[in-house]
């Protein structure tokens, strides 16, 4: 059965389940905990409480190790980089963004690139964070290998999202948030589960020919961890810009394996070395161009034209980007958070394990 | 018929061009020729000589305005902010990258937000030069509205190409420049030659509709200033990711006209106003996250595992971003410039209005 948690009530469950199933530090737990339950609240499942599964598994398997504190290895007056040394993603990424905002509010504009560290939640989330504070906020990151080039048949990139958040009037933020592959492999499974083939574009077999064989897909994703994968936005070839995606894809992982001299999402996730996941944060502050009033109103200005842009056949809104998750977010403030029928489950039995109450 | 001609004699020939037809300064001549011939050398013949017809109907309609200096109207230790009061666009860029890298070498990066310019060549050679000085560069800019917002079906925003060049092992550069929007409206006007439909996901109608008619589009697209248009990266609605390129472009433009305050594609090109075209430059430098050599050689080892990844059944090559224009380049510089049929007696016709011999 599903539920509908309050925000505060589902933050504090987990954090609980953090510190007494996984062996979270206090600070660990509270941002890990926060991190989770915005993407939920976010309406977007794939990056909330579920993923608690997969933070335990990164713990077991040696690639995640809860108490490692984040290492400054190098620093300039508006540079950094930080050395997570294989710890939670979400902390090492708070650690280093609260730096990045503080060295950026002295520089005017400062850059952090990450290495050694883990899967750190929604990237839109440290985007906003920074944008929050009237900067231009930016977060990107590498992932487990998945992706593959154009032309290529090899998994060697990951689905390496951009976020980029940048501050409007009245406290809104445009707040660009995608992966560069095409689609999040969650809706692949959802093709597989009801037997339909899936578009065109999303993914290759293992010969690198697309597929819309979503079930032989899926089988072929976990049982063959070199070949075949996803397709990266604008799909196969060329025709409709898949090199383009890829080349958004291999940009993202320069910023945040280059630029960090840590491991590429080909090299993520080897036994005994940690999981290597890797960041890039940005932040430029908004009055490096003006008073900053001036441009949020103007920024407000340009969104607005196109808001109210006569809309397609059938269609009632033109989405600014941010705007979807920042109203699912007010309603679960609201009215509560949404868990599904398999993570209800899934908590009912870490409340067990933790011996607290089910949320 | 079609001429192949040295790239010098290319430069110089056009160069005379805008010097005797056209009013350029000397300076405006000389940036702007040699931006043209980068683009037939590197195979981008959309961005070649052959814009020198809409670079003269921009001075006809009053947009553009040879002789005109661009100013500096804001100043941080990082940051700077550009009016290109209507003037020539390779010159404002050129002016206004020169200042940019400048400032990263003092500051350790340098943003510069143009407005009032005009048509700049293409964006990657903006990033390259950047790039040429061991740093990340980075170069957008808007353009004549011509694309639709997801979900919509007025045309509110440019192509909004992204550039980012990124300095590699051996000199070579990592260069991604690519338009937002799915494909070039060139290559449209390809199908609607051959009378073949063209792929879904490039296009759609004034209804805001997806089409293949690239006939009717084209005929669309010249007698209709306000609907149907040109989709962007990942095509109609959401299923494909188009929302993500529609955010792309948002960003671009947000980043050129809103950090500028200039005007947005949307208000491009109203007679008596300039075309009030905009632009963002970007200048990191490498050495702000370690070693410059460190960073190039990893970057380097990372762009290496792409290209060495297994290919696609069929395929012989995974490219780089930027490979095949520098080997296009090469060639061109060995073997001399390709110019096309039509350009070269385009080219014919201005050599004789110029009074001099063809080139």
């Amino acid at each position: 059965m599903s539920r509908t948690v309050t925000f505060d009530n589902l933050v504090n469950f987990t954090k609980t389940v953090l510190l007494r199933c996984y062996g979270y530090s206090e600070k660990e737990a509270d941002v890990t905990s926060r991190v989770l339950v915005e993407a939920d609240a976010r309406n977007i499942p794939s990056h909330g409480v579920s993923r608690l599964d997969f933070y335990r598994k990164n713990i077991q398997g040696g690639f995640a190790k809860p108490g490692a504190e984040p290492e400054l290895v190098w620093q300039t007056p508006s540079s950094l980089v930080v050395d997570g040394h294989d710890g939670i993603g979400s902390y090492i990424a708070e650690w280093s963004v609260d730096k990045t905002i503080e060295l950026a509010k002295q520089s005017g504009t400062a850059f952090c690139a990450v290495r050694n560290s883990n899967h750190y939640g929604i990237a839109g989330l440290w985007a906003e964070k920074i944008a929050r504070q009237d900067m231009i906020g930016m977060a990107f990151t590498n992932t487990r290998t998945c992706g593959i080039p154009t032309y290529g048949r090899e998994r060697v990139l990951g689905t390496n999202p951009i976020a980029v958040a940048i501050p409007e009037r009245e406290d809104r933020i445009f707040l660009l948030d995608m992966a560069t592959a095409t689609v999040a492999h969650g809706k692949v499974e959802v093709y597989d589960r009801r037997k339909k083939p899936m578009p065109q574009g999303w993914a290759v077999d293992e010969n690198g020919v697309g597929t819309t064989d979503a079930t032989a897909f899926e089988k072929l994703f976990y049982a063959n961890p070199q070949y075949g994968g996803h397709l990266f936005l604008g799909g196969e070839g060329e025709e409709n810009g898949g090199h383009k995606g890829f080349g958004l894809a291999l940009l993202v992982e320069i910023l945040c394996s280059g630029l960090s001299l840590g491991m590429s999402s080909l090299n993520t996730f080897q036994p005994g070395k940690g999981s290597g996941i890797t960041h890039f944060f940005g932040a430029m502050r908004l009055d490096l161009f003006g008073r900053s009033g001036d441009l949020k109103d103007h920024v407000g200005d340009i969104l607005r034209d196109i808001r109210v842009g006569e809309k397609a056949a059938g269609q009632e809104r033109i989405y600014i980007h941010g705007e979807k998750e920042a109203e699912s977010r007010a309603k679960s403030l609201k009215e509560g958070v949404f868990i599904d029928d398999a993570t209800t489950e899934f908590l009912d039995s870490l409340a067990k394990e933790a011996g607290i109450p089910i949320v």
